[in-house]
């Protein structure tokens, strides 16, 4: 019998980046235990499509938690504000988008660590971009290395064990049709994935907004065509 | 009209540090916004405490918001796992008990840094404590501020605005004894708030667990005589 494979938590939102950075996390020869959050996002389509790659994927555990950050409020992704649409690369880039969730990895990676504390494990994944458009400051190398450096002060594990939590970030230097180009060179069906914030009429990509125009462009640029339904 | 008080986030789980230390932020000038998790505890009457506390010291906002950590795992307040009752200081005082839940002041911190930006607020209190008993790890000073420097790399107040983001801990140094001797110099009512891990049957604290120990143990080092019913 082959020695276990050690094991990593991945954050999966279902959507292009986080199902790359899980099909690179089982590339580098870990069982993935992929975690996914119910935060009252307005589509639950998004947690369908994790559930999607996680199967098709062979992750060895999905797990859903609920998290419900609509009482705290302050993002278009959990209240009713509009969703951009049609917008420039220049003015995306411009400050923090309103899509914006308050402390969104701080609290996602809180939960995955405490998910890995459980499993003793100490990798966790997530698929964070700094290059082709951010505005997110928790997506950054800095916020990163902070969150490492709390979760060793943070746990019984880094306590008592000395244990170092890794936070891989194997998307963060990557350009979009490059996450692209490598998903589709390890295989993933990105017809799995979702990325759109307004998908209407449901079932259909709205080719507008931030998201899909982000994601449309980068398959443009790696030469590939998208699976994915447009409206 | 006198100026706006100041917001602060008051973690309250409705037990006697809590409540103290949400005592002494309206002390501090703050008006109190308190936060409190439905986090599957296996019992909900420390969010009954939380919400008569709130109440009676006038919180200008409380919101209790659900976060189920159940299916992670991993401790004795959310698993079927026995608490331990009748133990020695001593005994208590070695390595992470039992009912250590992984990195929940992590998670709790992330939570309470998500609605401060929302609010707009920067200052944030948790009534953890260093000194009687801890074992828990993401209790200690270190703990504190590895948070408030990963608080102003996560948010957009922080990146943007250069918010410092500060995590009041004015229990950290506090023997139970000076914490009760505290809270009853500022009139809170120990009698609205709950500290036993195993009220059975129910409405009477158990007297015997870690918890019920220690308070008893504070009260009486301070001269004062606990309000609440015991088993």
């Amino acid at each position: 019998m082959p020695p276990a494979k050690p094991k990593a938590i991945v954050l999966l939102s279902g959507g292009l980046d986080s199902s790359t950075c899980l099909a690179m996390a089982q590339e580098q020869g870990f069982a993935v235990y992929a975690l996914s959050f119910d935060y009252g996002q307005r589509h639950q389509v998004e947690l369908a499509a994790s559930q999607r790659v996680a199967r098709a994927l062979g992750a060895a555990q999905h797990l859903i938690l609920r998290v419900d950050l609509r009482p705290i409020g302050g993002s278009a992704l959990t209240a009713d504000l509009e969703v951009p649409k049609g917008r420039e690369p220049q003015a995306m880039a411009q400050g923090v988008p309103i899509t914006y969730v308050p402390a969104r990895n701080t609290l996602f990676l809180s939960l995955a660590l405490a998910w890995a504390e459980t499993l003793q494990c100490s990798d966790i994944f997530i698929g964070v971009n700094a290059v082709d458009y951010s505005g997110y400051p928790d997506c950054r190398p800095e916020f990163i290395q902070a969150f490492e450096r709390l979760a060793r002060l943070a746990t019984r594990l880094g306590a008592e064990e000395g244990t170092d939590f890794k936070i891989h970030t194997p998307l963060i230097k990557l350009s979009k049709a490059q996450i692209i180009a490598k998903g589709a060179e390890l295989g993933l069906d990105y017809g799995l994935t979702h990325s759109c914030y307004d998908p209407t009429p449901p079932g259909l990509a709205c080719g507008q907004c931030d998201s899909c125009l982000l994601r449309l462009k980068g398959f443009a640029e790696a030469g590939l065509k998208d699976p994915l339904p447009y409206a």
